[in-house]
């Protein structure tokens, strides 16, 4: 068996450790003679699984009482539906930060379901290369909620401060955050937010399990007409359970939990380890006169890190000798060509190393 | 590690072969370095797994080329949204044969949307004992199509013919069926349907994965505002990767086809085990005077059979000693209390046999 450093954007790399027990268990899990996948979500045996999982979820972000964690199925996109569904009940326009593909995809669905929309900001005008400051976002005086993308995975933008939203009266409106990309990276002040989601593919576990993090406040304001499996409420009293959950992915979600709590010593251990991840892809990136990367300083994720060589012509190049050295999934999204490295929580060290390592000598040779 | 029989309704046992195999992939599949679940749903490697399922799906089911195969998220009770949300785009009402609780259950969820609904037959007033003959379905005029429920998981009531759609005037509507817990378990002829969905923790594969098989001209007939998410059209021509689809269930669900191909013969061959496990149950059921079972002979189910002791003060001893024999998950559904066995593909019939001869032994001992 060989594990190769795995830099895709989502579906992820997952810490082997994690898949290592999942397969330890994965036929009979715990001496109960059956998968997990086998368990009824009823079960006492699932049930503790997904206690266990949103107990330490709640220990690793420190997710105040008056939050309720949803567990839930559709990934982001199906949460650009969901949220104006669910927040636009008692009237008002949905407020945005556009700040890349994401955040496009997020306006484009409430458009599309016929809600009132206003760009509170925008990055187009610089080319998605800096987050707008606090200063340029201008709320509509009928704002019900403000949304912004924490980490453009595409784009490998990363807003650098948490947006305050407040109306031009000065009045606060919930922020609703999209950290797909960028949640459990390090620790945040979930207190801050009215919502918080991300899709499970890229921190958190395996496709088919998005997280909603949601302030009780704003449970039972959907509008009318909301299908049940949309409205916070209903998924919120059921536990997440109002039907069948995606219990396999609950599982090993709660696995890379307990990882990043034991293995790793938690979020603050993770953002240093994260951060000389970044460091030591953008050091060399800017080291080099060969490999470049757009974004302003401040803004650059430390997720997702896209770069172009400065012969194009080389690309097809630099990825074949990538995969044959183990170094697997560097291609660019399609919509923006070039190549990304994300560096998500699994990612070691050793993998940037390596990455870098295959950079610095792809340059001698070929650039 | 020891498997023991697992009787439970969903999620459901998984055939052995089909575990193994996803154990030894588990951290690295065919030689790549990475987990299935690690990788990008538009892959060379997930798009042929994908392709593969489909194909080996449709070869079971002879699923005719008019026909698109979804593979989707939120499980049945996500459908009983998003089917009248795509099929009364052009008005109309949705017609309903009224079965017992999953049946109900749709039927909720379209009044809950606001959409106008018609009960064309039910057997409420003879406790679900028996499914609703042909000529006692009356749809409405404006029927816009007519949805049932093949097999009452909770009830352990199944149709035991297809029934015809057709409106006062003869014309004809589509036919929609909640196949979640009879799909695969024998040959069906897809033609009569215009939509068969089914959760996927029966039996194909584990919970977080919902296949709808659905009629190209049903395509594209969405009331305005259907969210992109629900909307067969988007997903059809999306290949089912609007966004990021459940890649580890969908690849395990394509280990289930495989195993049904290749392990079993077909679905004629997993008819026939199907119908000597059921005729093993009822047999022994009916043969005694101390296990009995409320349904119609010809409307059992052969899925899901459930059964109640003469003495309902033993329910909780049968339950543990069956427990502690390897029989799990035998306890019925809370809203009825009493025993179920699941009888899915993945149950063997030496469970079926080892559940006769407990239940046999536990009668002599305590009947």
């Amino acid at each position: 068996m060989t594990r190769h450093y795995n830099f895709c954007a989502g579906p992820a790399a997952l810490p082997t450790p994690v898949l290592e027990r999942a397969r330890e268990e994965l036929l009979d899990y715990q001496g109960r003679g059956l998968s997990v996948m086998e368990m009824s979500h009823r079960s006492p045996e699932f049930v503790a699984i997904a206690e266990r999982a949103e107990a330490d979820l709640r220990e690793l972000l420190a997710i105040p009482d008056d939050y309720r964690v949803l567990f839930l199925q559709g990934g982001a996109s199906l949460q650009f539906a969901m949220l104006p569904m669910n927040l636009l009940g008692s009237g008002g326009s949905a407020n945005f930060l556009h700040t890349g593909i994401w955040a496009k995809k997020a306006i484009a669905e409430a458009e599309h379901l016929g809600y009132p929309v206003h760009v509170a900001a925008s990055s187009e005008s610089n080319g998605h290369v800096r987050v707008p400051r606090q200063e340029e976002i201008v709320l509509s005086a009928d704002a019900a909620y403000l949304h912004y993308t924490a980490n453009e995975t595409i784009g490998g933008l990363a807003f650098d401060y948490v947006p305050q939203a407040r109306r031009p009266d000065g009045s606060e409106v919930p922020l609703v955050c999209d950290m797909s990309s960028s949640i459990l990276s390090g620790p945040i002040d979930v207190s801050r937010f009215g919502v918080i989601y991300a899709g499970a593919q890229k921190n958190v576990g395996p496709a088919g399990l998005t997280l909603v993090i949601v302030r009780d406040d704003l449970l039972g304001t959907a509008v009318p007409g909301t299908p049940t499996l949309f409205d916070y409420r209903a998924l919120a009293d059921a536990g997440s359970m109002v039907n069948t959950p995606p219990t396999f992915a609950w599982y090993l979600a709660g696995l890379v939990f307990q990882w990043l709590k034991h293995d790793i010593g938690g979020l603050e251990a993770m953002a240093a380890i994260n951060a000389g991840k970044a460091g030591t892809l953008y050091s060399a990136i800017d080291a080099s006169g060969f490999y470049s990367n757009p974004i302003a300083v401040p803004n650059r994720s430390s997720m997702n890190v896209p770069f172009v060589l400065a012969d194009e012509q080389l690309n097809e190049a630099f990825l074949a000798e990538a995969d044959r050295a183990g170094l697997l999934n560097l291609k660019g999204h399609r919509s923006v060509g070039g190549m990304r490295a994300s560096l998500y929580n699994a990612v070691p060290a050793a993998g940037v190393d390596a990455l870098v390592d295959f950079m610095s000598d792809f340059e001698h040779r070929r650039g």
